[in-house]
C-alpha cells in the first residue's frame, strides 16, 4: 500500500492507495472512526450501487451506519441537494462525534464535504474517490457547491481526516471519466516535474494506455505533487493558485457548454493548450503548440472544440472566476514544464486568440 | 475608547467599543480595507435605515461600498434568504480581495458571517454590531443559519477581522432587545466571574438600571469574558461549552414557542433558572432559587413561561440540540459562580423538573 501523510495547519491525515482499500475501512481508519456515532455514506445514484453495501460492510464493523444517494453528476452540487443532504443528516441524528463518508468522484466529493464542513459548524469526513479525476480533487480540502451563476461559488476549506483510495474502484470508469482524469495528472505534470511529464509522454499515447496498470502508479506521483503544494499554501493565498493551471478557460468552458457536455478534464486540456499559447503570445514561453497539441489530441482530447463556443460568452463566463482581478482575466501560465506564473491578461488578448484557431495549429 | 485583541489559531483580531466609532470606520480599520476591491454592507430593514446610510458614508472614504438588506429577525436566517445574499455577492461582483460588513444584531451576524465565511470558499468581514445581544455573538466566529428541523444547524466558524461596537446604536433598541442581550452579560459573569455578578446583582435590578450609561462599561468586562473563553478553544472543543449555560433550554424554548415570539436573551435567562436548579436536583449545588429568580423577575424575565409548554416537547426539542450526546440531555450546570460543569442529564429527571412549577418558587 502506497502511504503518506498531509501537514496541514491545523490537521494533518493519511492518503491510502491500493486495491481492495474499500473493504478494510475499519482497519485502516480504526484510529478516526472507532468511538463515533453514526457514519453517513454520502454517495450517488450510479456508484453506490456498485460499491456502497462494500464500503458499508467494512465500516459497520466498527460503528452504526447510514447512506444517501444523490444524481449523479455535476447536477448534484446545488443549493437544493445539499439542504436535502443537511436534512438526511439530521434525521439520521448525526452529532458532532459523527462522520460522513464522501463515497465517490468529484462532485460528491465537494458537496459530501461541503455538507461535513457546515453541517453543525463542522464534523469530519473521509474520502474515498472513485474516479481518476479524484486523485486530484479529494487532496487539498477544497469542498463546495454551485450557484446558478457560477461554478463552485459556495464553498468552504474543510480538510478530510482520511483519503481512501481504492484503485480497484477505477475499472467501471467509463472513457470519458479517464479522459477527465488524466487531465489532471498531466496538469501536475507540467505545472512542477518536467521528468514526470517526459514519462507520461513516453508512455500515455492511447485512451488505453491511461487504463494500464503501469499508469496506476502514477497516481502516486501526482496526488503527492498536489500534496506538497496544498500543504504549503492551504487557503489558496500564494503557489496554490498553480493547480488552477487550465481552469480559467476550463471552467468558463464547462459552463458556456452547459455543465455535463464536456467532462472538467476535458475542459481543463483544452484550457492547458490554450494557457500555453496564451504564454507564447505573451512572449514569456516558445512551446511547440502543435506538437503538445499533437499529444492531446492522440489521447482523446477535443483540443479544437474552443473554437465552437462565442468568444464573448467565453470571456463573459472567465469574469466571474474566483480568480479574477478587476484588470483583466487571470491566467496561470507556463514558461517552460516546472515554471508556473500567475498574470492577468487582458481581455482584448484573450478574445483575439480564441478567434484564430488557425493560430493553434 | 475601549480596545483589546483576540487571538485564536490563525488569526488576529481587535475588539473597539466606544461611541460613535460608525461614522469611523475608515479610520479604525484601515489596514483592513485599504487595498480592496469593495465592500458590502449586510444589514436588515429596521437597522440599515438607522445607522446604514452614516456607515456606508464612512466606508466609502476608502472603497467602493453597496449595501443589500434583508428582513428584520431571525426568519432572515433561512436557506432562502442566504442563497439571496450569495446571488448579490455575485451580482455586486465581490471577489476574494472584498469585505463584508455585518451591520445588525446577531441574526445580521451570523448570516452576514456564513455569506462570509463561504462565498468562494471565505472572504473576510467585520461585524459592526447594533444590539447589545451582539456583545456576546459578534465575538468568537461563530456564524450559521437555521434549518426547518432546529436553529443553527447549518454554519462555519470563521473569525472577523474585526468588531466595531458602537454603543451609541443601543439607544434604539426596545426593551425586549435590552433585556435579550442582558442575559448574555448574565450568563457570563454566572460562568465565569462571582465578583462581576455581585456587582451586576448590585446595579441592575430594573430594566432601566440596563440602560444606564453606567452598565456600558460592563459591556467590555462581559465581552473580555468572552474573549478569553473562545480564545482557548475556538472550535468548542471543551470550555467553550460552557457558554451554552441557559442555552440547552434556552434554544428549546424559541423552537416550541415559535422563533420570535420570545427574545433568545429571555429564553436563555429561563435555561439559565432551570440550570440553576437542575443543579440542586443533582445536589451539585445550593442555589437560593427563590432569590435568583426573583432578581430575574425584577428586571423583567418571564420566568414562568416554560411552563406554559408541554414538557415532552421542550425535551424532543432538546434532543435535536448540537451539544446532545446518545446517552440523555447535556446541560451546563454550575456548582457556584465560576464553576461551571458539562453534564448529561437523564430526561427523566428533566421531565419532572419541568413539571414542578411548585419546586421552583
Amino acid at each position: 500500500m502506497e502511504k503518506f501523510t498531509i501537514t496541514t495547519t491545523n490537521d494533518q491525515y493519511d492518503v491510502l492507495i491500493d486495491y481492495g482499500l474499500r473493504h478494510q475501512l475499519d482497519t485502516l481508519c480504526r484510529s478516526i472512526l472507532e468511538g463515533r456515532k453514526k457514519a453517513l455514506i454520502i454517495s450517488d445514484t450510479k456508484v453506490y450501487p456498485l460499491y456502497g453495501e462494500e464500503v458499508k460492510k467494512s465500516l459497520a464493523r466498527l460503528l452504526p451506519v447510514a447512506h444517501v444517494t444523490v444524481p449523479n453528476g455535476e447536477r448534484a452540487k446545488s443549493l437544493e441537494v445539499y439542504r436535502d443532504l443537511l436534512t438526511t443528516c439530521i434525521e439520521e441524528e448525526l452529532d458532532r462525534n459523527s462522520i460522513i463518508i464522501a463515497l465517490g468522484g468529484g462532485v460528491i466529493g465537494d458537496i459530501a464535504g461541503f455538507t461535513a464542513a457546515t453541517y453543525m459548524r463542522g464534523i469530519p469526513f473521509i474520502q474515498v474517490p472513485t474516479t481518476l479525476l479524484a486523485q486530484d480533487s479529494s487532496v487539498g480540502g477544497k469542498t463546495g457547491i454551485n450557484h446558478p451563476l457560477g461554478k463552485n461559488l459556495i464553498g468552504a476549506f474543510h480538510q478530510p481526516s482520511a483519503v481512501v483510495y481504492d484503485i480497484d474502484m477505477l475499472q467501471t470508469l467509463s472513457d470519458k471519466e479517464w479522459l477527465s482524469g488524466f487531465a489532471e495528472m498531466m496538469k501536475h505534470a507540467y505545472i512542477q516535474d518536467p521528468n514526470y511529464l517526459a514519462w507520461l509522454k513516453e508512455h500515455v499515447n492511447t485512451l488505453d494506455d491511461i487504463k494500464k496498470p503501469s499508469i496506476r502508479s502514477s497516481i502516486r506521483r501526482s496526488m503527492k505533487i498536489k500534496a506538497t503544494i496544498v500543504e504549503k499554501d492551504e487557503k489558496e493565498a500564494g503557489i496554490r493558485a498553480f493547480l488552477n493551471f487550465g481552469h480559467t478557460l476550463g471552467h468558463a468552458l464547462e459552463k458556456v457548454s452547459g455543465y455535463g457536455e464536456l467532462t472538467h478534464g476535458e475542459a481543463v486540456a483544452c484550457g492547458m493548450l490554450f494557457a500555453m499559447r496564451l504564454s507564447n503570445t505573451l512572449q514569456l514561453s516558445t512551446w511547440d503548440i502543435e506538437e503538445e497539441k499533437a499529444w492531446f489530441q492522440a489521447i482523446g482530447y477535443p483540443v479544437d472544440i474552443v473554437f465552437q463556443y462565442e468568444p464573448e460568452a467565453l470571456i463573459e463566463a472567465m469574469r466571474l472566476d474566483k480568480k479574477r482581478t478587476s484588470k483583466g482575466l487571470t491566467f496561470v501560465l507556463l514558461k517552460k514544464a516546472g515554471e508556473p506564473m500567475i498574470q492577468t491578461v487582458k481581455e482584448t488578448i484573450v478574445r483575439q486568440l480564441l478567434q484564430r484557431k488557425e493560430a493553434s495549429s
